[in-house]
């Protein structure tokens, strides 16, 4: 019986079978094995990526594979993102080890964590970055920094391999029963709909070009604040109150 | 000048142009630039290997072609070998921190080191070990141990550039670290002096002995989100707006 929810790797919107491929081997070889892709470029299932597989297809027969990043991280606690751009938002952002460090203790805190990678031409868009907890930049040559999508997915997977190991061979720790479950997802995003709904309702989206940003600086507040279940259903109770609060105004 | 003589990268015999790009461009990518290919099977040059190296094209056209192993050590001072297979010879073997330590001691001492890989389908001969110093096995899941060519040169290189990076920074990305200014204590004190204002008006903290209670979990939410005083403005003005969104109640 697993002691520990395996880390997912997310792919959004690929565009090279060969790479999805390569991704798959690439986990393999780290002993990871479960893979969601959304919106891959050129349709499902693609042959260029079982035969780029070499011998780990079965990561590649089943993939989940979803119309969008949102949908992909639903039914997550946790998720990485990995961007190699300076984003303007307020998102944790840390090194390698301090990133896998933290991925490691959350699964053994029993938490669905995911690690999103961009498509090879343009990465992550700052959609994509909604949920994400976390941003990691993988370190490089900074005269040339563009990593090849299986070569990052790589790197990260076989970090996560080598300090598995340690902890599983030195210092296997007990899942921590004083953490408590972050909130998934899927309950996460409902409670942004309901806000955001309200507030379009009070006017406080206008104006209208300037909602998008407004609202992504809005979830990464909530975002970095590591809700649990509980805390999600206070804060829909807190829109309700201050709704009823506005009743006699 | 250089303080130090980079390690070179050797391809025994590789098979597919694809492998040969790919594997320069993560050497680019770790800031090595030095490749040398023994017999390539394709011949050379190699149109497949310029267009995989997606932009690393440089170390391609600068490679070192030679007609066998020997050759392409001759002039080293020491050889780092990568062998997956167990090997019946008086080699000494070590893991991934050793050699790659070993490696930059080597490197600042002047000595010119190179590590060879073998090709895609059976790896390195014992011939080609005949030179090498030392035996490097890439640790990977068990079950599953067949690495990509510039998949294995990537976690070589990788190593090498993060050991080497703490040497000498300056050329390397740092991971950005987000510090912006956190509000003052006073502005938060404001906003939930004026967000329990209003939930008491909502008829949220009920019953009023729970109260204090709620009051202490919901603006543990807010601290944890370390807010700067943009956010701590926005969430006033989210206040407002759901109050505006409850008048037609």
């Amino acid at each position: 019986m697993n002691r520990y929810q395996e880390p997912i790797i997310i792919l959004v919107h690929p565009q090279l079978g060969e790479n999805i491929g390569a991704t798959a081997r690439a986990m393999l070889n780290c002993g990871l094995k479960k893979l969601r892709i959304v919106k891959p470029r050129d349709g499902w299932p693609n042959s260029k990526a079982i035969r780029a597989s070499s011998g780990a297809e079965s990561i590649i027969h089943n993939a989940g594979v979803y119309l969008n990043s949102q949908d992909a991280v639903s039914d997550l606690n946790y998720v990485i993102a990995c961007t190699a751009r300076k984003r303007d938002l307020r998102k944790e952002q840390a090194d390698m080890d301090n990133v896998i460090n933290g991925l490691i203790d959350n699964t053994y805190n029993n938490l669905q964590c995911g690690i999103l990678f961009g498509n090879e031409s343009s990465g992550l868009s700052n959609d994509d970055l909604d949920f994400a907890d976390i941003l990691l930049s993988i370190p490089t040559n900074k005269e040339f920094t563009s990593l090849n999508l299986s070569h990052a997915v790589l790197i990260v997977c076989f970090h996560w391999m080598i300090k598995f190991q340690l902890k599983n061979r030195d210092n296997f720790i007990e899942p921590k029963k004083t953490i408590d479950q972050l909130a998934k997802k899927s309950h996460l995003s409902q409670f942004f709909d309901h806000l955001e709904r309200d507030l379009e309702k009070g006017g406080f989206l206008f104006p209208p070009e300037k909602a998008p940003k407004m609202i992504k600086n809005l979830r990464s507040i909530f975002i970095r604040s590591n809700l649990n279940e509980q805390e999600v259903k206070t804060l829909r109770g807190v829109i309700s109150a201050l709704k009823r609060a506005g009743k006699s105004l």
